[in-house]
């Protein structure tokens, strides 16, 4: 899709382009601002939202409203429901960003080298950051907040469902910018251009620097393919609890239940339970109680079946389940010869993000935590506490299950590079 | 190209995929491997190729010979060349990475939270690393010895030039690997499948965990662009030497001819020179003799030409020279009017590299440090510096220019990741 757009650029990839560099220029005046600057900016974006919440409610209304014409399904109409209460909530998450420290200027690494060179690696901003999601309005302002604080432009794609609410609350944010001397073009979208500004952020490496899909896995798997700007993925949990023949019963039935039933819609939630066969006559009928009482439904296999108490909707597991990442009230229930099998299960159905063992054996703790490859492994605790905020990072743009730059829970600090500065007194290299 | 291979694997997809689980399974023996394991690995890789050279030479040779008779560039066949002298420097780097520190397994965060879980952040091995280069077998061994130190496996695509001097080199490296109870798979190659084998490398994503290319920019261009696995970019360096209205102009002198001269066809040599008004009349003529004797062409503006020495070999600049990484004796030169001019000019060029400011001024330091966005912004000293070796970072993999993971010089840390670990004591999250 080309289109002619209303400023006289003769393509979306050049408007797109148009809009990035504008980000650009704008994200050059966030470099050098202080901290107070980027506070004081968050507060008003805050008291803006709260003072402007009709206008913001009144367009999210109309997308409400095409929506439902559209044949929405309710819970999705739920995530892109604003109201003043909302609102309120998505001020006070800028004003707990303004409270944050700054990653801006931390020194990283530095030394004097023999030679009297002064080395320091001191973090600065990535510059303009895309951001891809779907129809929640809550994540513009989430997104704006981020960069924001991090020294960073946002050129977001906000989705066509959401579209009245988000040319809303940018309007809103920009005002509040321009009230603080800042340039309104830290906080852009391409969603003027439809899908085609989507893929032209994708296209647009050299101008954005970073793009963060935020949403379902088929939106983040069609950016991982198609980006040229570099992605931070933020992906999938098919979590694992491994209660090992060392466990503590008592305190691993309620661990697997924390980490199956605490939030169930989320990628830090348990998917599959992993038994050693030696534990399970005393865990298993145990922790199948509590689950069904708890209204889980468990996938099983013939073993677990067996130990099943009656009254447990129970299913009995195929090999897809073992694959499966629920997001439901659904576990899928194993019991296991050996720690290497366990070791084995979860090295081949792990999406690596997070993997937990209940065990009181340090060589098999030993073994779970040098053996396996995941964002987070845990130990005798609940899988949930994957997050940046338990994990006390403050400020969560995502949980990371790439390697490459960020891994597990990101935080401010993620949406920054380094700048190495070098000082000497005339050096020169032999 | 499609090609049923030796082992029956029915495309090269399948087999490029069998090559990266082999790999995968390899590193995870180096994953848990203590550093003397490593280490003993190393010196005995370099022990072998010292001891097998005259087969490496041999196969070399047949690499060369088809070379000239397909009309290789002089430059290119020494490139590829190698002798007894050559692999015992190529066996030392081994030794050398050998007395580097192990990144695997240093804590790079860790705390108590308030609730008593225990963290850390724990530096863990990547997994496998692609690496695609050029014909010159010495990268071979290198990435080799990178990843072995790093715990990664690799899997190598070094180009049909050098196929039977990668091929014995391969041979070698996993005889003494085998001697060491190491699994041979930890270095392999895609050669065998040609160019279809890099193709199916760059689109092995989950399988390989990160691709470096290594070469000119016409080849990282191409990975860039074409790769689903993440990749580490080592770029063009369009590097400036500004001299500020404040310089010491006999500190000065030396910076820019050290930048420019000492090596030049390498990513951290100097290839526009700026030079302020006010300093120009002292300057420039100094600066210009000395160039000139080192044998520099210039490429300048008119007030350049002005103050050009007899005997200086000039061109009048063009647009075009302000954008060339020259990598060569050849260097553009242009008087500006302020330090606002020339930080618009760099931010124009640059190629977000190395950018020197050479100024006495604090406030003019101040503002070329924050104001400019490079990987290393270098204060009265070479552009040389920017280099792993010259920062104290020891073995370089090569220097990014992009802002995702690394930036600047790469060490042996870039090429593992991390992991969180938690311990609780039955924690749950509430």
């Amino acid at each position: 899709m080309t289109q002619i757009t209303a400023d006289g650029a003769t393509s979306v990839a050049e408007a797109v382009a148009t809009l990035a560099r504008a980000a650009k220029t704008a994200s050059r005046s966030l470099a050098t601002a202080t901290r107070a600057t980027k506070d004081a900016a968050l507060h008003a974006m805050a008291d803006a939202l709260v003072a402007e919440a009709p206008r913001v409610v009144a367009a999210n209304a109309e997308d409400l409203e095409r929506g439902r014409a559209g044949g929405m399904a309710e819970s999705l109409l739920d995530r892109l429901e604003l109201d003043k209460e909302r609102i309120a909530g998505i001020a006070d998450a800028l004003r707990e960003l303004a409270a944050l420290p700054d990653p801006v200027g931390e020194v990283v690494r530095g030394s004097t080298l023999p030679n009297g060179l002064r080395l320091r690696q001191v973090r600065v901003p990535m510059g303009v950051v895309g951001m891809i999601y779907e129809a929640r309005p809550n994540v513009t302002v989430d997104a704006a907040g981020l960069a924001l604080k991090s020294g960073n432009a946002v050129l977001l794609r906000g989705g066509s469902a959401a579209a009245r609410s988000n040319e809303a609350i940018i309007a809103v944010l920009g005002d509040a910018l321009a009230g603080q001397g800042l340039p309104r073009e830290l906080v852009q979208s391409v969603d003027a251009h439809g899908r085609a500004g989507a893929v032209e952020l994708m296209r647009a490496r050299g101008l954005v620097d970073v793009l963060v899909p935020r949403g379902g896995a088929d939106l983040i798997q069609t950016v991982v393919r198609e980006s040229l700007v570099p992605v931070i993925e933020t992906g999938v949990g098919n979590c694992h609890v491994y209660v090992d023949a060392s466990a503590d019963v008592a305190q691993a039935v309620p661990i697997v239940v924390n980490s199956k039933t605490q939030r169930t819609g989320v990628c830090n939630a348990a998917e599959t339970l992993l038994v050693h066969r030696d534990v399970a006559p005393s865990f298993l009928p145990a922790v199948l109680a509590t689950l069904g009482e708890a209204g889980v439904t468990v996938h099983g296999d013939d073993e677990t079946r067996a130990a099943a108490p009656s009254g447990l909707r129970f299913e009995a597991a195929t090999e897809a389940d073992w694959a499966t990442e629920y997001l439901s009230l659904d576990l899928a229930v194993k019991v296991v010869d050996s720690l290497d099998q366990a070791l084995e299960h979860i090295r081949r159905f792990s999406s690596g993000h997070t993997e937990v063992i209940c065990a009181t054996d340090t060589r098999a703790v030993r073994r779970f935590t040098t053996e396996l490859d995941a964002a987070a492994l845990i130990v005798n605790a609940s899988s949930r506490f994957t997050d940046g905020g338990q994990l006390g990072l403050g400020a969560e743009i995502g949980i990371s299950t790439q390697k490459l730059h960020a891994r597990g829970p990101m935080g401010l600090a993620e949406l920054t590079t380094t700048t190495w500065i070098v000082e000497g007194d005339g050096h020169l290299r032999t």
